[in-house]
């Protein structure tokens, strides 16, 4: 396997775009985005566990049960959620209809999602001006732009791809990602489109992209809100050629790690550029007795306001995990947890058997000055692990989030 | 009821003291805290959920176990939390020996308390030559350098009493409180001691103090993080003269009652204290069809960093209270929820039945600029109701989290 350029239009059939239509005032980025596949394609989504849901979530949710579980279409608008909004569903179909006419497809084939602020009404006549010219826009080398037009405080585009072999055929999977702020994802993080040329079959397609997120977008968290419309959509169209994927084996083995590849890369690039971010922090959980203990610890830890802060302020202050992992509702003996913080610049340890030891602060603070900080977590108890990211708390956090709105 | 001066100091036979004996290197604060009562007291109190816990819980439990539910004094130390450290028991039982001979009582009758950094030596020396000059210095006019001593990034000190009756009988209560960052108490908060001079047996005054912390210390969050040395300690030396407590009913009711306001007044310091915090929030829920729900909804509210910011930027960003509701984990009915925002300055309905009603932003800015904010929530789905009080999300909670220890 081997790391592509190419985003969302890596694989074979997939073309995409990204346009400014007007929901945002400021015409400096983006603001619609569309991906198409060539052909009709499997498709698998996973969804916010908020209680409050995006209206975009529950069309889309309609879509693929009507199309039975086919797309063809993903249209993503920035600059509004279409959430809380009396007229939202309306206001969703809408959107799909628009798209179907321009692309001569049904409007059941395209899945929808929007982000953005919650509870203002999204208006449709930008999104109806814009989306002759979006479809007219379409091509493979388009997955920047669409990229960028689902971006909201993102300060860099989120595009990952990979190739892989299936049965001798060399098969391309893809993503583009947005998120920066609202996220602390349960069952499907901000919004993912992933796109795939391996023949898979729907129920397996699902089932690989529901395994995935347990393991990736739901070991992130930036600020521990959920968001109201968090989704991973994946479309898979089948023209790389390989036997369809129709039950557990090599070849779904192989697409797993494929598709794991990407998403943990997109993790990765989401907690990098949290809100405010200035560091990517990886918790890496060892010697857990189960893994559901490791991902537990792991996610406490990287949730931590205080850690997160000690984490920008570059200190050591390595009792905040350990109170992080006390609260966290895991079981482990704290007399056997062992932790050390690394970076580029080396590995300091600092707690033994649930004390301190004696380190070099000077040390310690060099290599917290990296960008990217790991916190090893072993808990001497066993031989399962996890891991989750984050990114520190900073000023722009506060900065970007006390007035995002007005 | 009414509301007196004194502290900790203002129930009959209590006296209290407070110096800098050298944790701190700055002697700008005292660092070692006393409170005295002159005959024994009947002692009940909470500690954190953290699994991680620091050496003084256990020696206090220890205690309180060993004399009977009894105690005489309460002696605390700020600038070191004495938590994960190999030697911690040892010291804190040194602590309590001390102070046992400085007063002439036995080290068993001593609770114990510290707050500060986790995971560093505490040094016996300097508390061994303060605690002489500590017990010296009580008198009933210390409730203040006591309340002082406790302290860490606490900006203001937190004291409160009140004078009621038993049949017939006047009865006093206070209290002292620390608490600004890893505020996020389960069973106790950051460190709050009481006294009283009513009568009351052990097992009532246990009953009273954990059947309030749920709807008072338990109801506050700073910033989600639960601390390892979270105690709240009650003291009753009985000197009021009341007829001893020792069931259910009216003299109950009305020492809860008086238990209950001194503690709210607390939380709500507590809250407004909390690191970096220019606003006091109180989230009220009602209309719930369960308490539970109420108090998981009205937590979710008051912990969530999107609506801190939110309230630091005095921006009526209501989406950010529907989101947290939405993913409280309370069942309710989404399309029933409405939101206000009131302060001193006036109310503004923001959201009625779960989607947005038009109000005046300007107007809401001016309500949102006053220190103490109210979030409204009505569920509209029955009669109970919940309040918890938190503060927002500042640049300096940052500045102070991200260079704490260094």
């Amino acid at each position: 396997m081997k790391l592509i350029d190419g985003g969302v239009c890596a694989a074979q059939g997939f073309t995409a775009s990204g346009v400014h239509c007007g929901i945002r005032k400021s015409r400096t980025k983006n603001d619609l985005s569309l991906i198409f596949s060539a052909v009709p394609a499997v498709a698998a989504a996973v969804y916010t566990t908020n209680l409050v849901k995006g209206a975009p979530l529950t069309v889309t949710k309609r879509h693929l049960a009507a199309a039975g579980g086919r797309a063809r279409a993903v249209l993503c608008n920035s600059g509004n959620a279409n959430t809380c909004n009396a007229n939202g569903l309306e206001i969703a179909e809408q959107m799909c209809a628009l798209a179907g006419r321009a692309l001569d497809i049904p409007a059941e084939q395209v899945i929808v999602a929007s982000t953005g602020v919650i509870g203002q009404m999204l208006d449709i006549a930008p999104i109806a001006a814009g989306i002759p010219a979006l479809a007219a826009a379409l091509s493979a080398e388009g997955s920047a732009a669409a990229a960028e037009g689902i971006m909201t405080t993102d300060t860099v585009r989120k595009e990952v791809a990979v190739e892989f072999t299936l049965a001798g055929k060399t098969c391309r999977l893809g993503g583009i990602a947005k998120g920066s702020g609202m996220i602390h994802p349960n069952m499907a993080t901000m919004l993912v489109f992933l796109t795939t040329d391996a023949a898979i079959s729907p129920e397996m397609l699902q089932k690989a992209l529901s395994g995935d997120v347990k393991h990736s977008f739901n070991m992130v968290s930036v600020d521990g809100d959920t968001s109201t419309n968090d989704m991973v959509a994946v479309l898979a169209n089948g023209l790389a050629g390989n036997p369809e994927i129709r039950g557990e084996g090599e070849d779904f083995s192989a697409f797993m790690t494929a598709l794991n590849t990407v998403t943990i890369a997109l993790c990765r690039a989401l907690a990098g550029d949290g809100e405010g971010a200035t560091k990517l922090l990886e918790c890496r959980v060892t010697g857990a007795a189960e893994e559901q203990t490791a991902k537990t610890v792991a996610k406490s830890v990287i949730c931590s306001s205080l850690l997160k802060a000690a984490m920008f302020g570059a200190d050591a202050n390595w009792g905040r995990v350990l109170c992080a992992i006390g609260y966290s509702g895991a079981a482990v003996d704290v007399g056997r947890i062992d932790v050390a913080f690394r970076s580029p610049a080396g590995e300091v340890a600092v707690c033994q058997n649930g004390a301190g030891v004696d380190f070099s602060e000077e040390r310690a603070k060099e290599i917290l000055l990296e960008k990217e900080i790991e916190i090893l977590v072993c808990l001497n108890s066993g031989a399962a692990s996890a891991a989750a990211w984050g990114c520190d708390l900073s000023y722009d956090y506060v900065k970007i989030n006390g007035d995002y709105r007005t």
